[in-house]
């Protein structure tokens, strides 16, 4: 992109010279300005590597650094050699050899996977300082041909130490090379600096770009979708609540309410106070002269007495209603016009419902987001907080959003196996051996496309011919378990399988009425060893339909006005579906928990980082 | 993308035929697949428009529709002049001519600003159902060149109405062509069909890609850092609560917790009961034997007894503590161990403490999320919930950081004038007519720099030479409002400034102290017509001063412990920065109020949509 900036800074110069108004000496300068940018244009064009070349152009005040992955990119560093470098990174691991008089750095920046071996003189640096695991150093060298036995082609002998951030062997928690991930979740801010996590980081890096990419370039419009919503995508999952209102909580809860017989005490004496007042005010007019003057300086601290016994009890009762520090309403309810919006709010389920308008105006539309779940699972499946894709495409019917489902899914898979392949053979090794081939059989043949009633009737006839699941009571109607999805996708089709028109009965409110009757356009796609990894739907475009629908499910229609309003205003056939990211890199890292996919996980207990 | 699919499976099938154990007819079918995807993939690279190369890929089950933008672009349509397409969309104008022979319709389908002339005959559809401003329609027929006179070079002669969305002109709330931006605010769920909105959108989608564009060419990892959090990034604002425990709070609070003297009786009882066991256990011993068959029998019924008094004892005692439904501990505060997180949890504020975990092991990396502000603040410029983008680089610093931010915002600035020109003409007509020079201007050259103290100089010789602050009192350790520094990037630089070296009683605790003592490594950008654009610093690497400066503050160091690690285990010198993606827009738009560039904007008492 520095090339993007220069060739329009080099263009603007050019139009700036075709000004007549011109001075001799703007023209000198201006023409100076241009071709020194357009020196640097080509130079940055200009592929060869060097020194200057590979530097990253962040770190040009401190270091002149290059990352390791520009160093070993295509060939391992070879046309580098007999060139001066700077590198830094973390030691992975360090060792001395030929009695400590060298020192043998692994050394790994998270560019890449692999680390970049490094040779330091102890004249240059005494070993103890960075022979431990996670000591950071930079250091500038030469990068010479590695000895033929070794297993890399190129080695740094360094001239100069740069920095060293020491790290003391026995206090860092994962200075050990083999770490259970249960463990690493619990070092959550240093876990990143495993092979492991990393790994994952660069693939779900891909992925993400990935998804931006696909969806630009088949021209879709990202839209941001709300995280506070007071309204909810029906069905999705029970919610986190946000609030100002716990903080007055805190310190109000202390004290307990006044009890009603307190509230009591205090009317009599706003009574009392009352009655006083009275009696000052006759004596006023009809008693002696006397009592008269009397009643003159009594009836101002009368009146003060009775203004503050009327304010006891305002405070009193209002204090009544604020029970525990949450103000209530009459009817006993959480008064919460006195939170930040005015109304209770909640964390978003799904940005579907509003990528819906959108699309019925941009027509391809996407999210790519965060979304919640208060749901109390401790499943290696689920996440309180995931990010989620919720493509929406209007003029499109439901097999048009499979067809988007299955590129989709396919184009991701291609990228991961073209960028990350260092880091999927890491993986796969650690973890799952056959993540490589499954990954590769998905990106390279369509997906198969089945309906929930011949699903059905194939598990049917896997029963019959004696297959056992753990639910054998196959009948249409049924919600599929797992078990099933994956029987035909695994053993039927040995391929990801689009499922669609399931029944009605077991579907969200949003989705269209098929003319059976009994079926919605809905469709999920079945992956082999994950299960469903997305779920869409055509979504129901006629007003009248929708409305009764919200009716039959006793959903509040008024609350839902602005969903049906997209109907009665300009309506059109559009379907949409959405995919929980955290699923996509279970599926291409091989890796068996969600929580060792996101950077920072939150489930039922934890918040860590 | 479908090209990079095909690609990858033409590549796989070939790699297939190479395998020699495939059968005659397994390697028949290969072939015939192969050539057939291969077929595919050279027409997929074809450039040339035609009504199949630009039909929509998830419009092809429904209707084969093509966006307006691909018909348009480049030539207007003329090299689709004779051809059949289909196109669906909104009517923006409708008008009949000829005696209602003849419906002409603007329509628009957000792919661009500009809309698709479209004739539609009478004896195809009745005018009164199409020509309303609203309406929806699907339509095929003959892109024809339009008349000389026209403003458009080709118009759509229907032939067949594949589709209509009726909109009744009365009842739209959008119907009018001028609406206020106010207005359009509460019709949040329509808005993006006007003009303005969906121009808006547009830029905003280009900014974003931009956004991750710039850093994936730079080599930075994508890291989705937490919305919900337990930590706070000091001083960065108030904050919204997270939690699940006042649904049970809404039905408990309805009813007050038992009194004092409510759980006297209750433990008197129990203690009655617990008597009542002893005398009968006593007589059970010591008594007739008639006395001993009674207490035999009574046993059971007062052990039943003196188990449910205990019982109601514990709830009354559990229920006393939960006030208002919300339960307490023994100090009165509330009890956030039934609470999902099992501890107090907030929105973020921002994802750099955690951006800074990824930096020291990833090197490059950047957020680009939500983040969240629970300040009561009704200003043009503030929301609840806005999107920012904040960079984290390793062996960088504060110098090498401006850079970063500097390029970072030119290279949206080009991208945003090559890819959306059309919108900003739009915006620029009808709101702020030198917004596209001013994005010009930033684009084409480098940005000012120039120390926090140099500023103060500068105002303090403005002052001296007649110029009228609001806050004229100008000296060094103040903190510069939005009408200096405005001043300095418009009056004094006409261009952005990196304004740099900030005093520290001013700034955050993780800032670099510099060596004078008295400034912190910290940066705005000062952007003409926005003020502060970029807020970013070198951030405090050494142990020893980080923990002292916490101290300073009267922070607590083991709250932070996860941040101070980074710097006992492997520091290294880093910066980084933050930018408010709405505030980037406002500026490319020149739009005034941050309430219009974001799709459902939150402000207090407002969580519309």
């Amino acid at each position: 992109m520095a090339a993007t900036v220069a060739a329009f800074e080099v263009e603007e110069l050019r139009k700036k010279l075709q000004d007549a108004s011109l001075s001799e000496s703007e023209k000198k300068e201006t023409e100076e300005k241009m071709s020194a940018r357009q020196k640097e244009l080509e130079q940055l064009k200009s592929a060869k590597k060097s020194p200057g070349s590979i530097a990253n152009p962040y770190s040009k005040s401190l270091y002149m650094r290059a990352a390791i992955r520009d160093v070993l990119s295509g060939d391992e560093g070879v046309s580098l050699i007999g060139e001066t470098i700077v590198v830094g990174g973390w030691v992975k691991t360090g060792r001395t050899a030929e009695k400590g008089a060298f020192t043998f750095l692994e050394i790994n920046d998270g560019s890449c996977p692999t680390s970049l071996q490094v040779l330091v003189k102890a004249e240059i640096e005494n070993p103890d300082r960075i022979k431990q695991t996670g000591v950071c150093v930079v250091v500038e060298g030469e990068l010479k041909a590695a000895p033929a036995e070794s297993k890399q082609k190129t080695e740094l002998h360094v001239s100069k130490m740069l920095h060293v951030g020491t790290c003391e062997a026995a206090a860092y928690p994962i200075a050990k090379s083999k770490l259970s991930l249960e463990f690493l979740r619990e070092k959550i801010h240093l876990r990143v600096r495993t092979n492991t996590i990393a790994a994952i980081q660069r693939v779900r890096n891909c992925l993400a770009f990935a998804t931006h990419r696909f969806f630009q370039e088949s021209g879709f419009q990202y839209v941001h979708t709300p995280i506070i919503t007071a309204s909810d995508c029906e069905g999705a999952g029970e919610m986190f609540q946000i609030t100002t209102m716990l903080a007055a909580a805190e310190e109000a809860g202390k004290k307990p309410p006044p009890t009603e017989e307190y509230i009591a005490s205090l009317k009599a004496a706003a009574s009392a106070a009352g009655s006083k007042v009275a009696d000052i005010k006759k004596a006023s007019k009809e008693g002696s002269d006397e009592d008269k003057e009397k009643a003159k300086q009594d009836l101002k601290p009368a009146l003060d007495e009775l203004m503050a016994a009327k304010k006891a009890v305002e405070e009193a009762e209002a204090a009544a209603k604020n029970v525990g520090g949450l103000p209530r309403t009459a009817t006993g309810g959480i008064d919460y016009s006195t939170d930040f919006f005015g109304q209770p709010v909640n964390m978003t389920v799904s940005g579907q419902l509003q990528a819906e308008i959108y699309a019925c105006a941009m027509t391809s539309v996407y999210t790519f987001g965060p979304t919640f779940r208060a749901e109390n699972s401790h499943t290696s499946r689920h996440l309180a907080e995931f990010w989620m894709i919720e493509p929406e495409i209007a003029f499109a019917d439901l097999f048009d959003v499979m067809q988007c489902a299955e590129d989709y899914v396919r184009y991701c898979c291609v990228r991961v196996l073209e960028e990350c392949m260092d880091d999927l053979v890491l993986l796969s090794k650690m973890y799952d051996k056959g993540c490589i081939d499954r990954v590769r059989a998905v990106a390279s043949q369509p997906f198969g496309r089945c309906s929930y009633t011949e699903a059905i009737e194939i598990l049917k006839k896997a029963v019959a011919n004696g297959h056992k699941f753990e639910n054998n009571e196959i009948e249409w109607g049924m919600d599929m378990g797992s078990e099933h999805e994956r029987y035909i996708s695994e053993k039927v089709f040995k391929k990801p399988v689009c499922c669609y028109n399931y029944p009605k009965a077991i579907k969200a409110f949003y989705m269209r009425a098929n003319e059976d009757g009994k079926t919605v356009a809905s469709m999920d796609v079945l992956v082999p060893g994950v299960g469903e990894l997305i779920g869409g739907s055509q979504r129901e475009e006629r007003y009248e339909v929708l409305v009764s629908r919200l009716e039959e499910l006793n959903l509040d229609p008024k609350v839902y006005e602005w969903y049906t309003d997209l109907r009665k205003f300009g309506t059109c056939v559009h379907s949409g579906f959405g995919l929980g990211f955290e699923r996509l890199i279970l599926f291409c890292t091989g890796m068996e928990n969600i929580r060792d996919v996101i950077p920072f996980p939150r489930w039922p207990g934890n918040a860590r980082g």
